[in-house]
């Protein structure tokens, strides 16, 4: 009794310190395989700055991620294996065919036809339910059969370190910056972030009003399920935030702003007729927060914003 | 008779000069209306940087042109007006837009609708003709009837000093280089990239082998009429380069290589597919020249490729 309420009270307040050394060393572990993508200083509602991670190797920062699991991690001879919206599972797959490593993926229904595509080239692709855990609860079977090590999309020490390799690219190319806007479905990319510029910029997650993860967990005070209805719900359609996650962003996040599928679907467009830049509705989340005003940015402010990735049909550009 | 020869002298081997101070000037009237487009470094056939001219204002390299003109020149009360095969069209309309000066756009019906509609929001637009000669005759008319001044989308000093700040760039952001690929319809861009780089690095003007302006213009020793088929040719298929451009690749332009449909077609897939970059037709000549060895580049050996402009239909991308 006194064991388990000393062990409460470690965890009260606790969460994954991931430190700027940390990500700075796993930088060095992974840059050779990734992309430094740039940025571009645009106006939207005022002067912003795009970090454009939509050209990342595998379409979308979910890259970073999983080279740093394959990396810094023991793999078995079984491989890897991983459940994914989508843009992990093509990363994951890329990620482990550059290195040589077997991996296979586990899809729900609801992934865009182009992010199964992409992963049917680079590696075993399962696709099953319509749900993100519905994929996850088939590669738990597998990788407990196989023996295989399990990447996740967004809950793992490694995955989150990873993520934030994209901020120490944005602080050094953009920096200092008085605020981050950056899309949530698991909340991965949005803790990496958070964790490296903890104390030097105002981090804010958006999210589909359709599928507002984190903005129920802070409502509820922990991870709870919510609804998976947006456009974007290829991507950001994890029923409910990280256990691993969530502390990291109750301590550092500090506000989340919600968008719907009009705002986001006009956002993709305004990126496209305005700048050339293709970017899946999920990656433009945080643009839509600037133009629909979810998020004022103040006279001076230097508000960046992470374009995620753009893993999707071209033809959804077309007005 | 002597007169006549001594003149001659004078034009042999003379051309126009454009200098570094030239295209500084330049730069600082224009910067504050354009965005500095950043460039990225990819595996191509061997290590390449990008530059991501596409993500420029008005879609294209052309606006730098444009501005240089509206803001150089003394323009009068009639305004502007420009022939173009698009793109040159575009910039002009939207640098005559956010300066509050009337134009008039001449383009022929073989320009892209993408194009055609973007100049119809921002400027009057006439669709005359089905090849860039007859826009430009009748914009010549329009012209001398109106006095409004001429924008030459690509033979004048103005037009080429413009697009020379594009080379500024690169070499600030990438340089110093090797060799830069540069896409050639008239010959603005490459005569301004090559009088900025001139000395420094390589320059290599990149054709479609159905539109060989400056290849024929070589061959001949004079600007000459070439064939003008291929899918880029909404954007590089004047019937000729300038006179004044002429010239000036003739003292600074190494080589010019061509490749065909079909090379343009894959290397413009390869750039969405590897890197979600959206390029159109005409801006992918350069990385064809690349991944078809038309351009071998040495062990070792810093080459850069401007990616020019992406006004077209995404869904040209859909493989």
């Amino acid at each position: 009794m006194t064991g388990d309420m000393r062990a409460s009270e470690r965890r009260l307040g606790q969460h994954l310190v991931i430190t700027r050394e940390d990500v700075h060393r796993a930088y060095d572990a992974i840059g050779q395989y990734l992309r430094r993508t740039p940025v571009i200083q645009l106006d939207l509602a005022g002067p912003v700055t795009l970090k454009l991670e939509q050209l990342q190797c595998a379409g979308s920062f979910k890259a970073r991620g999983a080279f740093t699991n394959l990396l810094l991690r023991d793999v078995p001879s079984a491989g890897v294996a991983a459940a994914s919206g989508g843009n992990h599972g093509v990363a994951v797959a890329y990620a482990a065919h550059r290195l040589g490593i077997p991996a296979r993926i586990f899809v729900p229904t609801v992934s865009s036809p182009a992010k199964i595509e992409r992963i049917r080239q680079l590696a075993d692709l399962v696709v099953i339910g319509d749900r993100y855990a519905d994929a996850l609860e088939a590669a738990q079977q597998w990788i407990a059969a196989s023996g295989a090590m399990s990447v996740h999309a967004f809950d793992g020490q490694e995955t989150i370190l990873g993520q934030a390799t994209l901020a120490l690219e944005l602080d050094e190319q953009a920096g200092p910056l008085d605020t981050v806007l950056v899309p949530v479905g698991g909340g991965g990319l949005i803790a990496g972030v958070a964790s490296y510029l903890a104390g030097n910029a105002r981090i804010i997650g958006v999210e589909p009003d359709g599928a507002p993860t984190l903005a129920r967990a802070r409502a509820a005070g922990a991870p709870v399920d919510a609804p998976a209805g947006s456009i974007a719900v290829d991507a950001l359609a994890p029923r409910r935030v990280g256990e691993v996650v969530f502390p990291i962003t109750s301590a550092y996040v500090e506000d989340v702003v919600l968008v719907d599928d009009d705002a986001i679907r006009s956002a993709q467009r305004t990126l496209w007729q305005t700048a050339r830049i293709a970017a899946e509705p999920a990656a433009s989340v945080g643009v839509a927060a600037l133009l629909t005003g979810a998020y004022k940015a103040a006279p001076g402010e230097r508000v960046a914003v992470i374009i995620t990735g753009a893993n999707m049909s071209p033809s959804q550009l077309d007005s």
